[in-house]
């Protein structure tokens, strides 16, 4: 967990294809965005942007992907996702068949940069 | 197109897999969500969340999935695509790999539903 707060959290997924890819969940059980209030909707995206603006700060990836499915676990909740030309499965989608492997690593100290940031952007 | 406005258009894709699959792209050439002002990326996101509160009330799905990817075009656009237990690829995301087949169709006059709708969702 990067952030958090009584709404929300950022988790930073350990995953070996994908360093940097976090995931924004809603802490209360909501299915799908257009069940939540206007503000709350407002709010989540308000985290998943910062996360996509402190991912691009940290790690000037090609792209960002943000997804939001939640077919296996109603349970609201958004990959925010940096990709690179040289990724897996880029440019097509992470969920889409894998072309090729890599061997990207975070840069030193990334999860503290991370949680700081989001700190910077989400407080108050 | 089933909405447009001078800064966004919505777009009903003919996908036999997916009947009711909606493209909201932004006009402006931006390749990032936090590329935009507040203002812009809230306006966006106002009109994909009308694309899925139009979607849900028209078709009941089991599921509405949001992505935003533009890998392949850098130009900012959102896939609002409603979701069924029997559809070719749930619980996992269109992008995986095909796991059955099915046969769903729109009910009559869906387009022109979807166009009252969306037009009553975002006057103003």
């Amino acid at each position: 967990v990067v952030w958090k707060d009584d709404f929300a959290r950022v988790v930073l997924i350990d995953d070996a294809d994908y360093p940097g890819f976090c995931r924004v969940i809603l802490n209360a059980h909501q299915k799908e965005m257009t069940a939540l209030s206007a503000a709350y909707r407002a709010r989540l995206m308000e985290v998943v942007f910062a996360v996509e603006c402190a991912l691009r700060e940290l790690l000037a990836p090609d792209k960002v992907n943000l997804a939001s499915f939640g077919n296996v676990v109603p349970h609201l909740h958004w990959h925010v996702i940096p990709r690179f030309a040289d990724d897996p499965h880029f440019p097509n989608s992470v969920w889409s068949a894998r072309i090729r492997n890599s061997a990207r690593t975070l840069p030193p100290e990334f999860a503290e940069s991370l949680r700081k940031r989001l700190g910077d952007l989400l407080k108050g």
